[in-house]
C-alpha cells in the first residue's frame, strides 16, 4: 500500500512564477490552493508555498486522524523549496522563515475552519524576526499572537484564557488598548501565554518549529469536522466527503508599519452587483484583523491616497483576474513595506440581487454567454428578489436611529435578540427575530440563519457578518457604530434609548438604516411590476430578473405550474410565469364561512338523500369557483383534485366537545342546545380516527360517498361547458387523490366520466378533459403500470408520499426529525419534507414514471407536493423525465430557473437525463 | 374473426362409451363435463349428452351476454347425436327427448349456479312422455316442475309465486301433501303456473323446445355472475375469469315409480374420513329433491335391500372410480326402473379431519404417495384439527335436547340467529353466533361463514347445509327433526322449550348433539397431546396429524418460527414444531402490573438520569424474561425486538384526562391529587400525536432515548451470558424496529453492539448473536441494499408495511375496507391484512430480499407480521426465497404444511421459485 501510494503526488508547489496546480484543480487543492497556483503561473506576485491535497485529508481520516507517513517527506522537500525561494530558513534564529497554514476546500467556507499565522516563531527565531524587521515590538506582537492562535487551534486552549492574561497585563500597566502595550509588556505577555498553555494544555508550547508545522497541519485537517464546519456544510449541502486541503505559504506582513497594509475586496459590489471596486483595508495589520471585525477597516478607495502605487497595481491585477476567471473575484492582499502580495482569489459570494445583476451585466460586457449567466444564479439565491421590501409609504413613520454599512440588501424586521442560541430558540417557537451582535463569529451561523436580519456594531463590508449575511441572502447592516451592544446584559443602546431583548427593530440592508419598531413591508419589485403597481422602467431589479427569466425559459424543457385554489392566486401564478395549475384543492372552497355549515349538514346527514340535498346547495358555489379559475387560466391546464381531507376536519374537535359535554354534565346543564352538541359529538366520535392520515380520506371518501365526487364533477364540467359556450378555451384535468389500487381510480374515473358525458350531452358542447391520479401512496408507485391503464396523468403528491414512504407523520415528526437532521445523530442528510429523498421516495417516483409510461407512452407526469418549488427537487424531476413541476405561485420563478439549471447540468454530464451511477463511481475512484 | 373461430371446437360429446373430453379437461369442460366424459370412456353407464366449453362462456360475456352465433350449429349437431343415441327426438310429441342443463366450472361450487331439469317438455311432448312412461301423473309432475324451475331461472319469476299457486290448489282440494295431488290437479297446476308466468314475466311460457334450450343455456352462463356465485368465489379465491361450462344431458328419471331412485354419495365419510360407503337416496324422486333438503333422504345402506342389483353395481362402479381417480369420489346417480345411471363424479369435498385421515389412509393403502398426501390437505382446512372441542368434564352439565345428523365435525357454541343477514351483522359487531335454519340455501352462505356453527331441522348428510358446512369446516348438525324452526318469528322450539334469537345454543358436529347453553370448550387433541394431557394412542386425530406433519417437514425448505413473548407461548410453539422465535415483543413485558408504574415513571422523568433510574429497575425484570425464553428455546434463534410502541400507550388516554380535568374544574376541585393528574395530562399532551402510527415509536424512540435500547440490550446479553455460563445454548437476534434509513440502524446497532461487548467482556464469555432490522417502512425496502450493510437479518413486518404501503391505518380501515372487499365495489380482491398483497407489498418484499442479499449474500430473511401463518402468504414467502416465516404458535402446523405445499407447487411449475410472468401471460393467451 505504502509502496504503491508512495510515488503519488501529495504536495503541490507554487512560487517563482511556477505552480504544480491550476484553477481547474479545486477538488484536489481547494479553492485557495487552486487560486494561488493559477495566480502564480499568471505572474501575479504571490508569496511562495505549497498545498497538501484533499486526498491526504481523506487518508488522514482513514488513518484514524493521523497524517500519512509517506506524504511527510514530500512536505519537507517542498518546504525546502520555499526556503530556497525566499532565502530564509525554517527555524533559523538568524533569518527565520515564517509560514501561514490555511484550510481550503472545493467550496469556500469562510471562517469555518482553522488558520494559523506566523508559524515558525519560537524563543530564538523571534529575535531573528525582530532584527530582520528592525522592529522588536512587531516581532514580539507576532509571537504572542502566534502562541495564542496556535494553542487555541492545535492544543485546544480556550481563547478566553489568553484574553484574561491580556486584561491582567493591561490592568497591571494601567492601559486599555493593545497598542499601548510596550515591547516589554509583550515580552512579558509571551511568558504569561506560555504559562497559560502549560496550565490548560498540560504541556509546554512547542519550541520545535517542525513540530509546530505538523501540529498546525493536522489541526487544519481536523477542523474539517469541527461542529461549525459540519453545520455550514449542512446548510449549503456541501458533501462531507470532499475534505480540505492545507496550504502552507511563506508569511508576508501587513503589520510591519504604516507602509504596510492588508485588505480584502471584490471586483464588484457583492451586495448589489454594481460594477465598482469594493473592499476594505487596514494599515499596519494582519489579515485576520480585517475579517474578524475587531477593528473597523477603511474603505478600499482610501488606499489610493495611502499607498497609490500598490493600489494601482491591485486594481490592475484584480481586473485581470476577473477577466481571466470571467467572474467577480473575492481577493485578499497584503502590502509589506509598499510591496503588494496577492494571498487569495476566488469567485466572490454574492446576494441574489447581485448575482442576477452581475450575470446580466457580464453578458452585456460579452464576458459570458446567456447560458452561463443562467448557470451563475443559484435558484435558492434567486428567491431573494421576491422577498418583501419596506413599504415606502409606511416607512416614513419610523425614525432612522442609526446607519451602518449596507452589507446585504433587503428589509428585515423582528424582535431583538443578542445571541445565537436565543435566535434559534425564538425562531423555533415561531418568532421573527433580528440578531444584534457587536460582531459575529463562525459560532453564530445557526443563529444568523434563524434570524430575519443581522445587525453588528463593528466590522466592515467584508467582516464575517457581512460575508455570511450575503451568502445567506440575509439582510444585514454591519459596523453600525452608533449602536452600543452589551451582549452580557442582552441589550443595546442607541441615541440614549435602550433596545432590550424582544423589542421590535427593523433594518434596511440596502441602505444600512436601522429603525426602532416593526416597519411594515410591501411586496418585492417583481411582484409590484406584475401587479401593474410599479413601472418596470423604474426597477432595474425587475429588468434584470425579466432578462434572466427569458434566458432560463429558453433553456428549460420542464414545464412549471402553480398550486392555486382561487382566481387571485391563479393570476399571480400566470404573472410569475406559471403554465397551468398543477393542483387546485377543492376542499379549500368548503371552508368559506357561508359554505361550512352546508358541508357540516352534509356530514351530519344519515342518508344519501340527506347528503345529496346538502351537496346540491354546494354545487353552485363550486361551479362558480371553477368557472373563475378556468377563465383566469384561459385554456391552460387546470388540475382539480376531488375532495381529499377526512370529514372530521370540517367539524369541531372531538376532545373539545368531550370537555364541553363533561362540563355540561358536571354543571347539570340540559336542553336542546346541549342535545345538539351531543349529537355532534356522536358523529365526531363516529368519524374519529386513530391515524387520520391513513384513514377515510381521498378517493376512499369518494368511493364511500360517490355523490360527493359526482357533485364535484358536475361543478367542474358545468363550469367548463359554460366557458366553451362563451368561446373561452378550457382544459380541466380531474385528479383523484390517494389512489393505491387501479380499481379505486377505475371506480372514481367512471363517476367523473359519466357525469362529464351527461353534462356535455345536456349542454350540447364537447370539452376536452383528462382524468388522472395523484401518486402519493407508495403502493400506487409500485403498481403504476396498472394504474396507468386508467390514468391519463400522474401527479406525484410528494408530501404524503414522503410521509408514507418514511412512515413519518408530518404533524408529529417534530418530536424526532430535528434530532435526525442534527449534527448530533446525522441520521438524515436533510429534511425529506424540504428536498425530495431521492433514494427512497425518488426511487418510487422513477419507477412509477417509467412503468406508467410503459403502459401509456404519452402519460403526463408532474409533481404537486411542496417539494415542487425546491431547486434540487426540480432538477431531480427533470432528470427522471417529468413533464412539469407545480409549486406555490411565488416559487414559480425559482422553479423556472432550477429547470434551466437541470438542462445545464445535464449538458455538463454529457446529455444523459439521469446522472449515471457508473460515472459517479468513476468520479469517486478518480479522487 | 368468426371465420377463424368458426372451425374451433366449442361443443364436446359424451355417450355410447365414447367422449371427446376426459378428466384432464376441467378448465375447458368444468368438473362435471370432464367427469362424465371420463366415465363414459371408461364404460360406465352415463346418459349421453354434450358440454359447451368455458371458452364459449368467455365469449358469451365478451359478446355482451349473447351466445356466439358460430357455436350454435355445433350445439344443434351434437344434440342430434343424443337423439340418435337415445332413439328419442327433441320436441317430438310421440317420443320426446328431455334433457338437463347444468353448470360446471373447474372448481365445484355446489348449488351456486343454476340447473334445469326436464327441458323439452311442452303441452304436446308431455303427452308423449306420459304415454312412454305409461304414467301420466309422473309426466305432468315433470312438466309442472319444469315450468317453475325454468321460469324462475330463465324468466326470473319469483319461486314464491309458484309455491303460492300450489298452496292455493292444495287448499282448494283440501289436501296437504304434493303427493296427494291427482293427475287432474297437476294438469290444473300446469295451467295455473302458465298464468303465473304470463303475469310475472309478461310473456307466455315458451312452447318451442329449441327456444327453451337456448334460454336455459344462456341462463346458466349468466348464473356464473349471480351474486351468490361471486360471493362463493370470493370466499374460496376462485378466479372470476374461469367461467362455467354448460352440460346438456339426456334425462333419466328417478321418479318413474318405486323401482326408480336417485341419490348422492361419497366413497368415504367426508366428515370424519372413515372408509365407509356414505350417502343418501330417495326412491321415486328427482336429484334436486335429495340435495335441496326438502325431503329427508334415507341412508344409502338401505338401498341394498331396496334395489340390491343396482346397489351392487353402484358400489362396484364407485370403488372403480375412487381407484381410477385415486381420491374420494362424490357421485350422483339415478336408477330408472332398476337401471343405474351415473350422472356425476368428482373429488369429494371434506373437512380438515377427513382430509388428513383420508390422505394418511390412502398412503397406507398405497393409493397415493406421502407427497401426494401432503398435497391433498389444504392448509386452511388443516387448521380445523386445532379447533377446540367441548370440554368433556363440563359438557355433562348440559342436557342434550336433540340429536341430528353429524354433518361436519367440531364443537360450536353461540347465540342463536335465524337468518343469514343477522348472522353477518352480529358477527360484525363481535358476537359468536349459531345459525339455525329449517334448511339452508345458497343465499345463506355468507351467514354460514359468519356463524360458529350451523343447525338445520331438515336435510340429510348431503344437503346444502351439510356440504357447505363441511367445505367451510364449520361444525354442522343437519336434519335435526326434533327442532321446529319458525324463521318468521325468529325462534325454534325443542322439547317444549323455545329458543329465541340471542339464546345460547351449542352443537357437536361430531356426534350430532344439540345442547342449550354455552358449553365450554377445551383445546383440540393436538394441543392436549402436546401438553401431555392426552395419550397419543388415544387420539387417531393426533396420530394422523403427526404423520402428515412428518411428511410435510420432509418436503418443506422454508423454516417456521413462532411469535412468542413468554416461556409458556414458547413451549407451545416448540411443541407445535416451531424452529425458533421470530418475534418477541419486549413491550409486552412492560405492561405487567408490577412494571407499568416503573415504565410510567421513566416516561414522566424529565432528565436522562431520571429515565436511567427507572430503567435500572426494569432491567432485572427484562433479564429474567429473556433468560426464561432462552432457556425454553434451548439454542434455537430468538429474535427480540427493541421497544416499539409510542410511549403514550403506557399512559392514560388524553381525552379521559381532559374530561377528568374539566370535571374537576367545573366542580372546583383542587389539591395535590388533581395537581398530579394535571402534570400527567401535561406529559400526555406532550406525547400526543395526530398519527401515532407514523410518530415517535420504533427505533425513533431508541435514538431519542438511547438509554432505553441500552437497558434492553443489557437485559438480553446478561441473560445470554448467564445461559452460556450454565452451558445452555443460546442464539439471540436483536431486531431494531421501524428502520427507514441505514443510519437509524447504524445508530441503534452501535448501542447494542457496544453493550453486548461490555456485558460479555465483564462476564468473560462470548455469545454468538445477530443484529438486524424489521423491514416495515416502505423506504426500508427501497434502500434495502444499503440497510443490509448494517443488518445481519431482515424480518418483514408486514402489518406495518401493509399499512404504510396502502396508506391504510388498520385501526381505522374498518370505515372503508369492508366496502373495498365487498362485491359492491370489488376494489380489492382480498383483505391485504389477511393475505399479503403481492403486487404492492410483495413487490417491496421481493426487492428488499434481492437487493439486501446483493449486499450481504447470507442475509437471513423472514417475516413476522400476522401474515406469516396465512397459507397463501407462506407460499409467497417461499417463492421469493425467504428463510423463514414466523406466526402465532397455533398457526405453526398450518405454516409447516403450507411451506410443504409451496415446494409441491414449485415442482408442479417445473422448479422455478417465482411463478414466471411469461408463463402466466402464456396461460392467459392460451385460453
Amino acid at each position: 500500500m505504502a509502496a504503491k501510494t508512495g510515488r503519488k503526488k501529495w504536495v503541490y508547489w507554487f512560487g517563482d512564477g511556477k505552480a504544480d496546480g491550476n484553477s481547474t484543480m479545486r477538488d484536489l487543492l481547494g479553492g485557495k490552493g487552486a487560486g494561488v497556483a493559477e495566480m502564480t503561473s499568471a505572474g501575479i506576485p504571490v508569496p511562495p508555498g505549497f498545498t497538501i491535497t484533499t486526498e491526504v485529508c481523506a487518508r488522514f481520516y482513514e488513518n484514524g486522524r493521523r497524517f500519512p507517513q509517506d506524504a511527510e517527506p514530500q512536505m519537507w522537500d517542498t518546504l525546502a523549496r520555499i526556503e530556497k525561494s525566499t532565502g530564509m530558513s525554517f527555524g533559523d534564529p538568524s533569518n527565520p522563515l515564517l509560514v501561514s497554514v490555511r484550510s481550503g476546500s472545493k467550496f469556500s467556507m469562510p471562517g469555518m475552519m482553522d488558520t494559523i499565522l506566523n508559524l515558525g516563531l519560537n524563543d530564538r527565531t523571534v529575535e531573528g524576526h525582530a532584527r530582520r524587521a528592525n522592529n522588536p515590538r512587531f516581532a514580539w506582537d507576532c509571537y504572542r499572537r502566534f502562541i495564542s492562535m496556535y494553542s487555541s487551534v492545535v492544543l485546544e486552549v480556550e481563547k478566553e484564557a489568553f484574553e484574561k492574561a491580556i486584561r491582567a497585563r493591561k490592568a497591571a500597566r494601567g492601559v486599555t488598548l493593545d497598542t499601548e502595550l510596550t515591547l516589554e509588556d509583550l515580552q512579558g505577555l509571551v511568558g504569561d501565554f506560555k504559562s497559560v498553555v502549560r496550565e490548560h494544555a498540560g504541556k509546554d508550547f512547542p519550541q520545535d518549529v517542525k513540530a509546530q508545522l505538523r501540529g498546525a497541519r493536522d489541526a487544519v485537517f481536523r477542523s474539517w469536522n469541527n461542529e461549525r464546519a459540519i453545520a455550514y456544510r449542512r446548510m449549503y449541502r456541501i458533501s462531507d466527503a470532499l475534505g480540505t486541503a492545507v496550504t502552507v505559504q511563506s508569511m508576508v506582513f501587513g503589520n510591519t508599519g504604516p507602509r504596510s497594509a492588508t485588505g480584502v475586496g471584490f471586483t464588484r459590489d457583492p451586495g448589489t452587483g454594481e460594477k465598482k471596486f469594493y473592499g476594505e483595508f487596514l494599515t499596519n495589520a494582519q489579515g485576520e484583523d480585517v475579517v474578524a471585525g475587531i477593528r473597523t477597516p477603511r474603505p478600499i478607495s482610501e488606499l489610493e491616497t495611502e499607498l497609490p502605487a500598490a493600489f494601482r497595481q491591485l486594481r490592475e491585477i484584480t481586473a485581470r483576474l476577473e477577466k481571466h476567471y470571467r467572474d467577480v473575484q473575492d481577493f485578499e492582499f497584503t502590502i509589506q513595506d509598499e510591496k503588494l502580495y496577492m494571498l487569495q482569489t476566488r469567485s466572490g459570494k454574492r446576494t441574489g440581487h447581485a448575482a442576477v445583476k452581475i450575470a446580466v451585466d457580464m453578458v452585456a460586457e460579452k464576458l459570458i454567454t446567456p447560458r452561463e449567466a443562467v448557470g451563475r444564479v443559484e435558484p435558492a439565491m434567486f428567491e431573494q428578489l421576491l422577498h418583501p421590501v419596506f413599504d415606502p409609504a409606511r416607512r416614513k413613520e419610523f425614525a432612522v436611529v442609526a446607519k451602518g454599512l449596507n452589507a446585504s440588501p433587503g428589509a428585515a424586521a423582528g424582535k431583538a435578540v443578542f445571541d445565537a442560541p436565543t435566535a434559534e430558540a425564538w425562531k423555533a417557537r415561531g418568532e421573527r427575530v433580528l440578531l444584534i451582535r457587536a460582531e459575529t463569529c463562525p459560532d453564530d451561523i445557526k443563529g444568523m440563519a434563524a434570524a430575519a436580519g443581522v445587525l453588528t456594531s463593528t466590522g466592515g463590508r467584508t467582516s464575517h457578518a457581512a460575508v455570511v449575511g450575503r451568502q445567506m441572502g440575509k439582510p444585514s447592516v454591519v459596523g453600525c457604530a452608533a449602536i452600543h451592544v452589551n451582549e452580557e446584559l442582552k441589550q443595546a443602546t442607541v441615541e440614549g434609548r435602550t433596545i432590550r431583548e424582544g423589542d421590535p427593530v427593523s433594518l434596511d440592508g440596502t441602505t444600512g438604516e436601522v429603525m426602532l419598531g416593526d416597519v411594515p413591508t410591501r411586496d418585492s419589485d417583481i411582484l409590484e411590476v406584475m401587479r401593474g403597481r410599479l413601472d418596470p422602467a423604474e426597477s432595474p431589479t425587475y429588468r434584470a430578473f425579466a432578462q434572466l427569466m427569458k434566458w432560463a425559459d429558453g433553456i428549460r424543457r420542464l414545464k412549471v405550474r402553480a398550486n392555486a385554489d382561487i382566481p387571485r392566486d391563479a393570476e399571480a401564478a400566470i404573472a410569475l410565469g406559471a403554465e397551468g395549475i398543477g393542483l387546485c384543492r377543492t376542499e379549500h372552497m368548503f371552508f368559506a364561512p357561508e359554505r361550512l355549515p352546508i358541508v357540516q349538514e352534509m356530514i351530519m346527514a344519515t342518508s344519501e338523500e340527506g347528503r345529496r340535498a346538502a351537496l346540491d346547495r354546494l354545487l353552485g358555489f363550486q361551479r362558480d369557483d371553477f368557472y373563475g379559475l378556468f377563465k383566469t387560466m384561459a385554456g391552460r391546464p387546470v388540475t382539480i383534485r376531488t375532495l381529499d381531507p377526512p370529514l372530521h376536519e370540517f367539524l369541531p374537535k372531538r376532545e373539545d366537545l368531550m370537555v364541553e359535554m363533561a362540563e355540561a354534565k358536571a354543571k347539570g346543564l340540559e336542553g336542546p342546545a346541549v342535545e345538539q352538541r351531543r349529537a355532534l359529538l356522536h358523529r365526531v366520535e363516529q368519524l374519529h380516527e386513530f391515524n387520520p392520515m391513513l384513514g377515510l380520506r381521498g378517493c376512499r371518501l369518494g368511493i364511500l360517498y360517490p355523490e360527493i365526487t359526482e357533485m364535484q364533477a358536475r361543478a367542474i364540467f358545468e363550469a367548463a361547458v359554460r366557458c366553451a359556450k362563451e368561446k373561452k378555451a378550457v382544459l380541466p384535468e380531474v385528479m383523484i387523490p390517494l389512489v393505491g389500487h387501479v380499481n379505486e381510480l377505475r371506480h372514481q374515473a367512471a363517476v367523473v366520466r359519466r357525469v362529464a358525458d351527461e353534462v356535455m350531452k345536456k349542454a350540447g358542447v364537447r370539452v376536452k378533459y383528462l382524468v388522472g391520479t395523484m401518486i402519493e401512496v407508495p403502493r400506487a408507485a409500485l403498481v403504476a403500470g396498472e394504474i396507468a391503464q386508467e390514468a391519463e396523468f400522474f401527479s406525484f403528491g410528494t408530501n404524503d408520499l414522503t410521509q408514507m414512504t418514511f412512515g413519518f407523520s408530518r404533524d408529529d415528526a417534530g418530536k424526532f426529525l430535528p434530532l435526525y437532521i442534527s449534527d448530533q445523530t446525522k441520521v438524515l442528510p436533510e429534511d425529506p419534507f424540504v428536498t425530495v429523498d431521492k433514494a427512497g421516495v425518488g426511487r418510487l417516483m422513477t419507477m412509477a414514471t417509467t412503468e406508467g409510461r410503459g403502459t401509456r407512452a404519452d402519460l403526463k407526469c408532474g409533481i404537486c407536493g411542496e417539494h415542487g418549488g425546491e431547486p434540487e427537487t426540480v432538477v431531480f424531476c427533470h432528470d427522471i423525465g417529468l413533464n412539469y413541476v407545480s409549486c406555490s405561485p411565488y416559487r414559480v420563478p425559482v422553479a423556472r430557473l432550477a429547470a434551466a439549471h437541470a438542462v445545464l447540468r445535464e449538458e455538463a454530464r454529457g446529455g444523459s437525463r439521469t446522472p449515471a451511477k457508473k460515472s459517479k463511481a468513476r468520479r469517486k475512484k478518480g479522487r
